[in-house]
């Protein structure tokens, strides 16, 4: 392997700021942890920023995009040429992510790294080493090179969305097809057993189901051995059952991380990518927040083996980043409360009474 | 009973503004019900605000204050002083639905309908009938008039709030001890078994917890089967062992509802009145949307009471309607998302694929 930059460590919070910033809530205006999660975040917020008064002002939206080869299969509820209509629909402003950015204030930046379009979609940027992966069941889903260039890709975006600072990275993903690698690279990397872990995705009925089930299983068998064996598996798992967007998700987590930017995780497929990066890169596990717990059912075991505990569970299944900017308020108002509430000295409110 | 205008029915919700919410919602640029939550939140809203789009941007914040003459049993962490310095820790800006108001863009009513200042608070409305309630545990909270003035002084509040026009409502209290007159409250209209019902409030120990659920048997011994006996449960009810805080956002609740405006319900405190007001006006119901599930640990059990399935649950457990706060950017954007996506054929979006 000549490219390692994915495997340094990220930094590591700043035990002093999260002090300052749990000693800062004990003398705000209200019973000690009465804030609960938005507590617990904004003090994780400031130890990540290293920052006294943690912030989540500008906050970029990336949202990476591809095909995928098993989409031939009927692994989803619409046709494969749905991937590259969202593109122009998050161009022209009429997808959901592109609303909550809109009313968020959050510049989005939609990275094709290997749709099916044969030309550039204006106002998507393209960046892609092919156009969509191949069929998994049957074989890897692109060759080591595409690997890299994904990666790479996913640096160049994060610079680029990163480029006038960001106080937090949104990342989504587009792909019609991309729950069954989702499914895959989860039930590969937990490893975690694969009933319940292959959903409806878009709203797939039970016989459908029940077939993109057969392909992963079909796919773990083929890749899983090679998966294990390999230098390092998260990345082999990426190339084998995982998927252009998906790479360039985990790459894009680990770049912002080294840069110091924390990430808001959305829903299945970026926690699938999570899981990947994670294991490629344990010292990122700190740099992500996790938005929320969707409704396809493996979401919440991938959530499981990430230890991590979502803000929201609001039945969401939509992807894009949706759910994650849907959380996003919450991390603005944590960081509100913490920074703008008065202290007991300040309002001259009385502490708590000792017991009588 | 001279006055009955509370138990005048409230309209209902428009049948056709929500079919065409839900038709609405079938032609966004998603698969089917993949924003979960978010879709039926805003269908309701415009059944309930009969608009095709729905919206939550005019949302004055409602604030009742009280203190209870229960405090003096200890059944508070914090002395019933607390109640005035909050008071004007609301006006100064520096509570935390003070910070939540002003970065939502809020306007805050802070209404003190029976705390123990002796003087007007500046920057809070004054229109009490009487400073503190007595203690339940012992006798009566209060006289049939107080209740009454409580209600008018909730009716003139909600004017004042809405005079400006509102979307929606969202209340919170303040009042050092009202967790246990909410205790209190919630078991005896239910009803509700004591036991997990009286919580630790803004902070108790173990044994002041059992001090308090004595104190509140007690209570529930003493005015239980007056409460059963009465002509309206839920209005005795508030009188006997509530507040004058808690009985002024029952109030609130049935006039906003009346005025065609929804409420947002914040915690445990907010909960306990709606069960009350719910029971004194069931057509009441449907204009309840209910913000979170707080850490008080009765809250769960009166929020099934109502059949209410919160958004959040965060181990909030503030009350001042900090919780109804952090839930409303998402009805902003259930709105935004309702109203400004693009439909499949506007966007050019292939729609699902038939099975196979």
């Amino acid at each position: 392997m000549t490219q390692d930059w994915f495997t340094r460590a990220c930094p590591a919070p700043s035990s002093a700021h999260r002090q300052q910033a749990i000693s800062r809530q004990r003398q705000l205006t209200k019973p000690e942890g009465a804030l609960g999660r938005l507590e617990t975040l904004a003090i994780e917020l400031a130890a990540l920023q290293g920052r006294e008064r943690p912030r989540a002002a500008r906050v970029p939206v990336l949202v990476f995009a591809g095909d995928h080869g098993i989409a031939a299969r009927g692994v989803s509820a619409y046709p494969a040429e749905v991937t590259v209509q969202m593109l122009r629909n998050f161009a022209a402003g009429g997808a959901a992510i592109a609303v909550l950015a809109r009313e968020l204030g959050l510049p989005l930046h939609v990275w094709d790294v290997g749709s099916l379009a044969d030309a550039p979609v204006p106002g998507v940027a393209c960046d892609k080493p092919r156009r969509g992966t191949d069929d998994f069941s049957v074989g890897p889903a692109m060759a080591p090179a595409d690997l890299d260039a994904a990666f790479a890709a996913a640096q160049r975006a994060v610079a680029a969305a990163c480029a006038d600072g960001a106080d937090l990275l949104l990342l989504g993903e587009m792909g019609i097809g991309n729950t069954t690698a989702a499914s895959a690279l989860a039930a590969v990397l937990g490893p975690l057993p694969l009933e319940g872990m292959v959903g409806a995705g878009t709203g797939l009925d039970a016989p459908r189901v029940a077939r993109k089930q057969q392909l992963v299983a079909q796919a773990l068998a083929l890749h899983g051995a090679a998966i294990d064996a390999a230098a390092i598996p998260g990345h082999e798992a990426l190339r084998r059952v995982g998927g252009l967007e998906i790479a360039a998700l985990a790459a894009a987590m680990i770049a912002a991380a080294q840069r110091g930017v924390p990430v808001l995780v959305d829903g299945f497929i970026v926690s699938a990518a999570a899981l990947a990066a994670v294991r490629i890169n344990p010292s990122l596990r700190p740099w992500l927040l996790f938005s929320h717990r969707s409704a396809e059912c493996g979401h919440a075991r991938v959530l499981d083996c990430l230890q991590a505990a979502p803000l929201l569970q609001l039945d969401l299944r939509l992807g894009e980043g949706s759910g994650a900017a849907l959380a996003l308020p919450l991390l603005r108002l944590a960081c509100a409360l913490h920074n703008d509430m008065a202290t007991f000295a300040e309002a001259a409110v009385a502490q708590r009474s000792a017991a009588p």
